[in-house]
């Protein structure tokens, strides 16, 4: 069966690598560049889905790792796939679990059968495989699935990368093999590892593309290493996948992150960023972050930021938000997520018109220019 | 200036005490019974104002000892009062503040002028009074505002019940004294006390009557005595109360208290009943309430109530639910919030509706019947 998902790329900036498009996946369309906000445990963490539609959200990321481990996936399947089981109806992404696996659970033992680790949540010992992973990610149902991959920490040094990559490779064979096999109309999407050595991010989507995937990632940025080197290899990396397929940078980022990926040919964006650092009190703006802790905001009655639309900036003031955060109330953390949600998603309707109308570069440099000069 | 309080009692049903009516206050109209969610700091813990208005709520309580602490009346005020403050554009009731410096604070204390006490926050010391009291819900504005009372705990004995009621009714005078020097159009409400001690609560009525308020509250019930005694004096204690103004009783309870305690005449509630067993995994239906940690809900893909239009059971399952719960997602809290408060309101609704047909006494008696005999 083919997989459900035909991308078309509107308009492409003269200047910079950025496009915008359709993605038309099994569930509905998406707008790209998109952001899709993280769903954990099934649940995008104290936004309802009917405040993610409202916002503008049109896909929504779910860890599989997560919910392979609660409720598992049985459960999920039962209640007919993760979309139904949220409430959310609209377009999803399931990650692999390789991710979580390496940087949440207790690693027992790699092999090239898959991970055996233990459950961060009560010690268990599960196993984790291509196989596995691709079962779970068909009970889980999402429109879009990830291959099962192997992320090296931003430390890691050449020998450890190249048998990431290697192993990676094989893992994504069988990944396709048992989802060709299942005849299922999901998305498997490739994803490619490498660190930041450019040689090997070269060798390894050499090998990724033999697969012909409907789309494919750069994975393994952003793990530990400094800054200018993500972006250094985002831009050997990114125009390495095909260019008529949509990219996903996996994990990123912030939003002027987003701004300099996009300008580099990045489609798809995940991050617990705008929602982590809303519990965080940290508020983004187009003229920077705001800590809404500072004392500065005590009596401040002006909303989050002046322009937006959003329910928070809608309804209440800084000075509201300080309070609730100050006495601990979760509410705090649900407003600041629907504001930093609403501000990611006019980032990406912004950067989508500006590539639209082939001004790109110049958009992106008065938002960095701006955005970065605010910070406080 | 006179209260901005009118209460129009539309019907009376014939063989309870019951009665329906409307309560036109500074900010809008209240249909009675009437159930106030809890708004403690300034919000119903993990409920949006929006959600409160959607689901059918027409006036909210909000706490003046939390607000007391933090972020304390100044800030309040300059807000514009509490319902600007936290974008509740609605009817607003606070009460004196006494309850919570009783149960929640380390009293140092008490004298005729008042309660000096340390706040349960940061230990700092505050001292509360009949016109600090006053003072403080001037600043937060709220339509409906109480007297500074002291409630004695339910294994209180006579003599200290009695001093409970002289210092109350001291106090109740020096605040209707503040409150009309500062000619606020804000209605005061006056608190019976008096234990269960049917002669001292009617004692305490006749003072408090000669102070002609506009509505009064039943306080010092559901304080730690039995069940049968609270409704034993609530018999006794509400029809004392003046037939044509509202009666609110303070702080109870769940619904077949409210059911109860309507059909003796009661108007107004409150309670943090179904926002704080929400978070503790608590639906409540008209056949009892659910334990939705209970593994019997893991695949149980109904929703929490069949025939109800709350955003809970119009969007996600009682497994959902529980796998929220379970994963400590605080979503679970606020969408059983939701329906719990839906579920309170829609009981008020249906009980001004029988009193209106005059059948209260039978509603009442299925409506209970349905609810305890359906506990799981």
């Amino acid at each position: 069966m083919k997989p459900a998902l035909a991308f078309r790329i509107e308009a492409r900036d003269p200047r910079t690598a950025a496009r915008t498009g359709r993605l038309r996946l099994l569930r509905g369309e998406v707008r790209t560049p998109a952001f899709m906000p993280v769903g954990t445990a099934g649940a995008v963490k104290g936004v309802l889905p009917a405040q993610l539609r409202g916002l503008g959200a049109e896909i929504v990321l779910g860890n599989t790792y997560h919910l392979l481990l609660r409720p598992g996936p049985d459960v999920v399947r039962a209640a007919g796939g993760l979309p139904a089981f949220m409430g959310w109806h609209g377009p999803m992404l399931t990650d692999s679990g390789g991710f979580q696996v390496f940087s949440l659970a207790q690693v027992r033992r790699i092999t090239e059968e898959g991970v055996r680790f233990r459950s961060h949540v009560d010690g268990r010992e599960v196993m984790l495989s291509p196989e596995r992973s691709i079962e779970v990610q068909h009970a889980l149902g999402a429109d879009i699935i990830m291959a099962f991959d192997e992320c090296p920490p931003g430390q890691a040094g050449r020998a450890e990368v190249r048998r990431a990559v290697e192993r990676t490779l094989a893992w994504a064979e069988r990944c396709v093999r048992v989802h060709r096999r299942a005849g299922s109309e999901q998305a498997l999407f490739g994803i490619q590892q490498g660190g930041t050595d450019p040689a090997l991010r070269r060798q390894c989507t050499e090998r990724l593309l033999e697969l012909d995937l409907p789309g494919y990632a750069v994975g393994g940025l952003a793990v530990g290493e400094e800054r200018a080197a993500t972006f250094e290899t985002l831009a050997v990396a990114a125009p390495l996948l095909p260019a008529d397929r949509p990219r996903y940078l996996m994990g990123l980022g912030k939003p002027d992150d987003l701004v300099e990926a996009i300008g580099l040919g990045i489609d798809l964006f995940d991050c617990v960023v705008p929602t982590r650092n809303a519990r965080n009190a940290t508020a983004y703006t187009a003229a920077g972050r705001l800590n809404l802790r500072n004392a500065r905001f005590r009596t401040d009655w002006g909303p989050l930021e002046e322009d937006c639309d959003c329910h928070a900036c809608q309804s209440v003031s800084r000075a509201y938000l300080r309070h609730l955060l100050l006495v601990g109330e979760p509410l705090a953390g649900t407003l600041i997520s629907i504001h930093n949600l609403r501000f990611y998603m006019r980032l990406c309707a912004a950067a989508r018109a500006a590539i639209a109308q082939g001004c790109y570069a110049e958009w992106a440099g008065r938002f960095l220019e701006r955005f970065r000069g605010g910070q406080s």
